[in-house]
């Protein structure tokens, strides 16, 4: 597998052909998502995965009508958490003890700057949380990308509508992010055979050796 | 290549050995993040990419004296853009039409919507650009990860602290987010042998079948 070659095949799919895909290419896109790295290991986000058709549609209403939306075989729809309270911590903190059977008394410290790193403003809060979503979001795309699959990220949609569409603002979750993944349709995508355009690494990096 | 395998190898090494990478997997890390996607492809953000240890040494004493700060072989440094100006929405126009051959007349409606999608408060322009940004970490950590490369994502520093060592402000630039790529140091790093922690499955996602 050549991942630089994954990645130049690779583009923001604008017509899909609603075709399903394999399961199993679903299901090791979704774990790579799930062992995405984020900020003190919190993944403070729900991931919704959607092929439910009726829903579908009503998504589309909130999503500037875009074909992804009902094309793709599932629609991911990333969530920030608005909130990380305390018993999310001991959520977590009990899943660290239980995994790698460590006591809870050794975790005491590492449960302080969770503690500590979760006491801001929410807005201040869920604006971090989403940034984590979307290094979840990157592992999605490129494993999307190592198994063949397509794949479109997409911010073009309304967020407190689709909260609303999937109950979410009840939940503590708000919408930031979808990914449609599914299979290009050669024929009437007009993006098919376009040249990737990026920034010329010259421009992007710059070098302090 | 496994993608799982990999993904379940990595992890946020705390102690790394000070030995330097081979140049081809650190130019595949950087065409990854080159490569990655963005919200109309803007790609706004500037990636450092540093070696120089007594640069190291200044921005560790801002970054609570992270280890992998000096003990990677490159520390990468994502700066987010606090603007995107019109030269920026021509250069980009620019691109798309010298790279495909487009005509400008046929890229005015893009336009448009790019002109239009970077009119915001400066405040929620870089929160977009700083998300964008976080794409780009996760591509560069996955991209380690397929490459064998040991990579830490890091956010315990003083952004406006390590804006300053490296003269960011003044070129439009915020500092959001560090990638230490190197190698694990087996024999000091306390969670070299840790297992994974992750949220199960059924508590990350919900499926809407």
């Amino acid at each position: 597998m050549d991942l630089i070659k994954q990645l130049n095949w690779r583009y923001a799919v604008k017509r899909m052909t609603g075709e399903k895909l394999p399961q199993e290419k679903v299901d090791r896109i979704l774990e790579a998502i799930r062992l995405s790295a984020s900020s003190l290991g919190l993944q403070p986000y729900t991931v919704y995965v959607i092929e439910n058709m009726e829903l579908r549609k009503k998504i589309q209403t909130v999503a500037n009508n875009q074909q992804q939306i009902i094309g793709s075989s599932h629609l991911l729809v990333f969530a920030a958490w608005d909130h990380f309270t305390p018993s999310d911590v001991d959520a977590y903190i009990q899943n660290i003890a239980s995994t790698r059977g460590t006591p809870l008394a050794g975790l005491q410290a590492f449960k302080t700057a969770i503690e500590s790193a979760v006491t801001k403003p929410t807005e201040a809060l869920f604006a971090w949380q989403a940034r984590q979503t979307y290094i979840a979001l990157g592992f999605g795309l490129m494993a999307a990308a190592v198994e063949g699959v397509d794949a479109t990220p997409m911010e073009g949609f309304n967020p407190s509508g689709l909260d609303e569409v999937l109950g979410l603002k009840e939940k503590g979750l708000r919408s930031v992010v979808l990914l449609a993944l599914g299979k290009r349709d050669e024929a009437s995508d007009y993006l098919v055979h376009a040249k990737k355009v990026r920034r010329a690494k010259e421009q992007l990096f710059v070098h302090l050796p």
